[in-house]
């Protein structure tokens, strides 16, 4: 099988391709958590990113790299939230349908700014077959093309702008952490990274209820029949194909951590970083506070994924 | 009786004082609130100031205004939270004692933090005469330097910079709104907005249940004698004599919010901007959805004091 993976020149292109439409985040510090982690944090924070979430700068690369032709039929994708509501927004910037297939169970709030963003909405149980089949009766019906929340190559591309935005705010970093779900974030990082920096160590943190990809590493080939178990509704997806040859290749390092850790790290960015973010995105700060080993001392990047979540629903 | 009022080379000094020590704070924007309420918001966010709250400012500016011989004998305030956190902290940083006085009931989060930066907590009852009889005896036996809360001019200064900030960053606007308890920030703010474009149009925004600014305007006479009764906890403070002056000869107008509306505006701030505030930081909001007759179709912009918030305890 042949894999069609995005390279640093993709990641540059993405950048200039999604600058009149998505916003430079601010990167925050906190001289309490730098004394919490013995490290010194720079939080890259995508929770100000337009839909909430990082989500939108990997759907506007792929939403206005289309030909006109193809555009004008529409696009469609399958996704737990933040996703969808990046390419409903991305595709109502370009003037063109789109289609979000979401799974029963989908934070509601997620779910309402799909519809707002004005994407015609697709119900389907919560496992990614029926989001896939789902999906790819739309495209036949509609001639949309299916923008892969985490393995379309424009997506993973436009995720890694975030750290090129980061690294030319903050200079040289010793680490980068990202929340690792599907792995477009962190496959987009991790090129990013390296691209201008070859030795950066890339971590992709992940819940131990969704390892996955951490599994995937371990035994050497794609994990698939794992059923989710976390909090963090961002990270259920599995590993992708592609994005676990990119994380092989660019040497990403997986580390797992527990929904207490992450609901921990959550309250920790809430009460002294003063950012709303979603239980996903705290999984970066978990990861942090867990392995010392990997950072303290120290300069870490750390992706503030997203900040949608239902404030009715808080996890303390 | 003569008062001693800050003028706007005070704000200039302040902010030359301060600029060591003190952060710059972000402005943030937001499409869905920009649509919600017609007016094009400009939200100055204070609650990432260092201790989370604009009140560093003010005790900033106040302790390092002092000189060395009197420094040495400490500081001592009556607080209900961010202001005595705030001297704390200045007092550190310039490593001269702090004394805070504090009443009973007030938000664990605060008093915390006025311990983590090591002042010596003294308790008191909770109203406004036990908080200045406890400073009086505290200043009396150690000779330190009362800083009040919101009526030392050096204060005021202090609280003026944010303005000077704001205003630096977004260029000419046609109204500006704070919080409104004691009187600090809204004094501070409106004397560096009219030294920077006189006509600009400054608002108070005020509890209901803590409503003594608006009825000493209206009776013309200082009321002191309002129990307070609302969720702002930051605004349950008197109206100072100074601070009524100094609205008078700027022409604040007081605008009044309902808790309820402070809770909704809360939510859209945590949700919208992803922003942590605390309930009295939210006043300005209410107040721009209130009253969209003085800012629909206009620039305003919004201080937002503070985030300081128990998670545990939040008012929905």
């Amino acid at each position: 099988m042949t894999l069609d993976l995005p390279s640093f020149s993709d990641v540059l292109a993405a950048a200039a391709r999604i600058a009149p439409y998505a916003h430079r985040t601010p990167v925050l510090r906190s001289r309490s958590l730098d004394e919490l982690t013995g490290a010194t944090l720079h939080f890259k924070c995508e929770n100000l990113q337009r839909v909430g979430a990082f989500k939108f700068r990997g759907a506007c690369n792929a939403v206005f790299a289309l030909d006109e032709t193809t555009a004008a039929r529409g696009v469609v994708t399958h996704s737990s939230g933040n996703h969808g509501a990046a390419l409903a927004l991305a595709a109502k910037l370009r003037g063109i349908p789109a289609h979000v297939v979401v799974p029963e169970g989908a934070v509601a709030s997620k779910l309402a700014a799909i519809e707002a963003y004005g994407a015609v909405i697709h119900r389907c149980a919560p496992n990614i077959a029926a989001r896939e089949a789902t999906a790819a009766r739309v495209q036949a019906e509609t001639g949309a093309t299916l923008v892969h929340p985490y393995t379309d190559p424009f997506v993973i591309a436009g995720q890694g702008t975030a750290t090129l935005e980061l690294l030319a705010e903050t200079g040289p970093l010793d680490a980068l952490v990202t929340p690792l779900g599907g792995g477009g974030l962190v496959c987009g990082s991790a090129i990013a990274a390296h691209g201008l920096r070859p030795g950066l160590a890339v971590f992709g943190a992940e819940p131990e209820g969704a390892a996955d990809a951490y599994e995937s590493l371990r035994r050497g080939q794609r994990v698939t029949d794992l059923v989710p178990d976390t909090i963090c509704d961002g990270l259920r997806g599995t590993i992708g194909e592609e994005n676990l040859a990119i994380l092989r290749a660019e040497a990403v390092r997986v580390l797992l951590v527990s929904d207490a850790e992450t609901v921990a790290a959550m309250r920790l960015v809430w009460s002294r970083l003063k950012q709303v973010i979603e239980p996903s995105c705290a999984t970066v700060l978990a990861a942090v506070l867990r392995y010392p080993e990997h950072f303290a001392g120290k300069r870490v990047g750390l992706i503030l994924s997203g900040g949608n979540v239902d404030l009715d629903a808080l996890p303390w």
